[in-house]
């Protein structure tokens, strides 16, 4: 299988946890009737993105939130890549992770978003995810029935090198769950999300939540499907909603033969 | 001295050798009286793109076409990106490599283009530089009064991993002589130098040939200077011109501060 179709759901994000679990349900059923093969949810979308609410949210891998994701990735019958979630260790660290489960809910993919989010731009958005998370340390690919899938979370997109590893391991789609912001969603948004494209000739999918102005943090949105050749195939606004990108995954190896940029790589610089 | 300006000619590429020296005396006269600290000039400016034209064009360092780039440089007291030429080793090898003079026009830097241009892109360019040239091997930083500055021609900048070499060795500003072309161009030019200045947060600088419909190649022009930030600072169209830039070289350690990409960077992964 080659063609398939990734749904990505620009969601609301609630203060209370369980409704960002319970308002899936409808949604999930829309994207099934769109024929989705993978559903992907933002960045935090069940914890208001600021630094004190994720100890407060936080749960262990195999609790109550990761066991819902997991029954609703079953009962639809969908690859559910579940944004990212607080995630708390028997240490006590707490890691901003993305769960990804498979079309029989098993867990297929487990990402610790590895660069964190601390930043202070004069003028504009500070934020200092450091506070009260631990930082990930691998980099992370999983194998499904259309070929590998690389997975990353929104900071993580920043750097080329976390890109590139994930391609070199086998990526032709890679996944980002992501929350960018009024100062850096304008400038570096799309263009990071089309450069990587280009850059690794790989299909790249932002998803964020929607944008709250009630909430501390003001998202970006603009949830973004790219094409390897670097077209934006959809992208969407600020409000939520569901946006729906059926894809070709031979385009990827057309492109690396016609433009190799892959094999053109000289490893010793 | 943090702030420059820098001139980028775009040029049209004759045939006659001598006449793309000769009729830079002007050019170069009118970015003095505009200041220019810096000057650069397009990839391959003084030889047509065509493989088979690189054996035929080309001169050891040192050679008339060298003296006369450096008698500029020297004449006018400004550091000069000379663009790209080819260049004959004693050994019989052909390179496609970028000279800078200083202001005393010695020879402060030179770059020999790393990834050959090798593309074959269906209903579009195809191009083999391979078929004439041979690859460079290395990464080519220089310093100046200003600070370090990273230079590559063209395919390299295609290649995230030599930006980043550049960056971490100091570069504040990459000079990229340049000439993408009519399928390339539109999909990838501008969107690369922004994605670069944005992830290692330094000037970009790509000068290009301007458009000749009459020759075998046509580049897609688009001079372009971006921010460390990535906004895109100026850019030409298609036809032969000067674009004149001055930066403060503090927005990079500005931005690096409050944005801190390269101290954030993972390099275990």
């Amino acid at each position: 299988m080659s063609t398939l179709t990734i749904a990505q759901l620009q969601t609301h994000v609630y203060e209370d946890k369980l409704k960002n679990v319970e308002m899936l349900v409808p949604l999930l059923r829309q994207a099934k009737e769109g024929h989705a093969d993978i559903v992907c949810l933002p960045e935090m979308f069940a914890c208001p993105y600021e630094t004190k609410n994720f100890p407060d949210y936080a749960e262990e891998e195999g609790g109550p939130l990761w066991n819902a994701l997991s029954g609703l990735a079953k009962e639809f019958g969908i690859y559910l890549s579940a944004g990212s979630v607080p995630e708390r260790t028997p240490e006590g660290n707490i890691y901003n992770t993305a769960y990804v489960f498979g079309r029989d809910g098993r867990q297929l993919a487990k990402h610790r978003k590895v660069h964190l989010f601390d930043i202070d731009v004069k003028g504009g958005q500070s934020f200092k995810e450091s506070d009260t998370l631990t930082a990930g340390t691998w980099s992370t690919v999983f194998d499904t029935e259309f070929g590998k899938i690389g997975l990353c979370i929104c900071f993580d997109f920043r750097f080329p090198e976390l890109a590139r590893s994930m391609v070199l391991d086998g990526a032709k789609i890679i996944l980002v769950p992501a929350a960018f912001n009024m100062t850096t969603g304008p400038a570096h948004w799309e263009v990071m999300f089309r450069s990587r494209a280009i850059d690794n000739q790989v299909f790249t999918f932002g998803t964020a939540p929607a944008r709250d102005r009630s909430a501390s943090y003001h998202s970006w949105g603009h949830s973004i499907a790219v094409s390897p050749w670097g077209k934006v195939l959809n992208q969407m606004g600020a409000r939520a909603g569901i946006q729906t990108t059926a894809i070709r995954l031979e385009e990827v190896d057309e492109i690396r033969e016609q433009l190799p940029l892959l094999k053109g790589r000289m490893e010793h610089l």
